[in-house]
Parts: C-alpha cells; structure tokens; sequence
C-alpha cells in the first residue's frame, strides 16, 4: 500500500526507532553513531535532533517502549485462575512476547551496561515489576501447595532465563512451531517448580 | 610476589588478552581500537601486533580460550557415575566454571555476532562439543527411565540458560555462597529432567 497518511514528523519517529534498534542490534550501541542512524533513516544528521535529544534518550527509549509493551500486554492478562493456570499462561506469553522482538529482546539484555545510572535504576524497576508477578504465582503455587522450591526469586530468575534462552537458538523456519516450542518449555517450567 | 620471571614478550601477550577481555566487557568489541588497547596494557599501538594480527584475531583468541578452559576441565573429570550423578556434577561445575569468569561470559555469548564466518562456526563446534556432553547425560538418564524430557535437544539447551542466568544477577557479596546458589539450581535441574 502506498504511504499515504501521516505527516513527515508523525512517520519518521517510528522509523528513527526501528533503525537506531537495527543498528543496535547488529553493531552494538557503543558502535553505532547518530549519524549512521540519520543515514538509516534517510534524512539530515541535524534532523534527528528533532526526534531524540541524544543517542542515550534513545536506547533508553527502546529499552522502556519494550517494559513498556511487556508490562502492557501482563496487565491485559494474567491474574486470574489457579496458580498451575497463570504459570502455564505467563511461560506461553513469555515465548511467544520474545520470539516476535529478537533485535529488541537482544538490544535490552545487551546494552544494559551501557545506560546512564539513572535510566539503568528506571529499567531495573519495570524488569523487577515483571519478575514480580512470575514471584506472586510461584509464591501463591507453594501456599496452595502446588509448587515447591528452595527460593522463590532464584526460581523466578531461572524460570525467565530458561523461557528467555530460546531466543538464542529458535528459527522460524525450524522443525517446531512457536506453539510446539511452547508446549516442550511449559512441561520443563511445571516440573522445576512442581511440588 | 614481586614479578621477576618471564621476559617482557612473555608477560605481555596475556596482558594483552586481559586488557582486550576487560574492554570488550565494558565497551563492546565494535567500540574499542586498537590503540585503546594498547593504552591499557602500556604499550605503543605498533607494539600490540607483535601479539595478535587484528581485533578480529583478538576477539576470536579470547572466545576460544574461554572454550578451551571450559572443554580441558569437562574432558579432566565427568564421565564417572550414574546420569543423576554426572548430572549434578555438570550442573554445580558449569555455574562455579561461569561464575568465576563473568567478563568472559558476557563477551562470548555478546559478541558472536562480531565474528567472522569462519570464527563463528569454530566457536559454534566448541559449544556444540560442550552441549553434546549435557545432552548425553539426559540421554543416558532417558534410557536408564530416571529421567524423562520432550526433547533432549531443547532440555539441554534450557538447563544450560538457566545456569548461566546466574550470572547476570550473582554477587560475590550477597547473601548466598556459590556452593549454595549451586545446591538452589541443582534442585531445579533435577526436577526438570524428572522422570
């Protein structure tokens, strides 16, 4: 479909985004200069200082706008059911959620080290707020007695680093589906914590 | 100890690879010169290629030593025992292994993408190998029916992620020792491949 709607200033934020988070991705933030991303973009070095004040507000705008997404899609969801019900929804979503970003899934996990105090301490709390809510179904599964498990927060740490591992090594055009993959992860993640 | 053995060529190809690691951690491969590297072993930039050709080479030398230490330690023990018991030896060595190299875990798993072709698919043999012996363990403990898994392949590769996540949030200082953050996972691993 031809590019018909939007203003040149309501289309090219959006495209600012998708190319600082390409160059990212494949470069490394350090590596990646602003204007290589006006370059991207197609518009004026000068230009992008309309959109991003500097190269730092962006990464940390990529990093937020993935919480930000993350933590919209849980609060859409989730919370109701028997705690085995909530684990199996929350591991699902986790893979289906990071298999569609993986520039931003590696973009978040990679370049933490390089945000400014601040804008780490502001990541770091909407990370815990999704860790939280995996804790608060393990918490609740052992109260019911349906779970059981040493530490409840080292068990939510390894849950995501298990769920989030499949980034690394799932291809499309594999010999699973994001569905099948799913199911083989939601058996493993019932019995580490399984009572 | 004062340091009076080994001649200055003998002493600066590890400072060399140290001052590199130590770099390439905080700043990414892509974003650190030569002449950085130089600087932080205290010598001119012509200097450094008597030790290594280019960063590439650098970069490569550092992924595969790390493989090499962590393959010279599987082939000097394992092997020994039933799968539950090889089990819980791989999995206590393979976090205490991580744990005690936290900058050579983060670039070889950060900076793959920054590998030529053929360095990529040496690095990608050497976790092959290393994965191989974790999915034979689960295979033995399959066919002996003390374990039980969808698909060895993926249980493999999901243990190995949750173990190594315990480098992104263990602290030497914290509250728990590495042999009991080992006895916490070893739980967990148990579990996950339970028959």
């Amino acid at each position: 479909m031809a590019r018909t709607a939007g203003s040149h200033s309501q289309t090219t934020g959006p495209r600012v985004h998708d190319a600082a988070l390409r160059l990212f991705a494949q470069h490394g933030f350090a590596a990646v200069s602003m204007r290589q991303i006006a370059a991207e973009v197609g518009v004026q070095a000068g230009a992008l200082y309309n959109y991003t004040p500097d190269k730092q507000s962006l990464l940390f705008d990529l990093m937020r706008g993935h919480m930000d997404a993350l933590l919209g899609e849980r609060a859409a969801r989730g919370g109701r059911g028997s705690p085995l019900a909530r684990l199996e929804e929350f591991t699902r979503f986790h893979i289906r959620f990071h298999l569609a970003r993986p520039d931003a899934v590696f973009v978040s996990y990679m370049e933490l080290r390089n945000l400014s105090p601040e804008n780490f301490a502001a990541i770091e709390g909407l990370r815990r707020s999704y860790e939280n809510e995996l804790e608060g179904i393990l918490r609740d599964g052992v109260a019911a007695g349906l779970f059981a498990m040493q530490d409840t927060k080292i068990a939510t740490l390894a849950v995501i680093a298990m769920l989030t591992g499949v980034t690394t090594w799932y291809r499309p055009a594999g010999r699973l589906s994001v569905d099948e993959v799913e199911t083989v992860y939601w058996d493993m993640v019932r019995k580490t914590v399984a009572a």
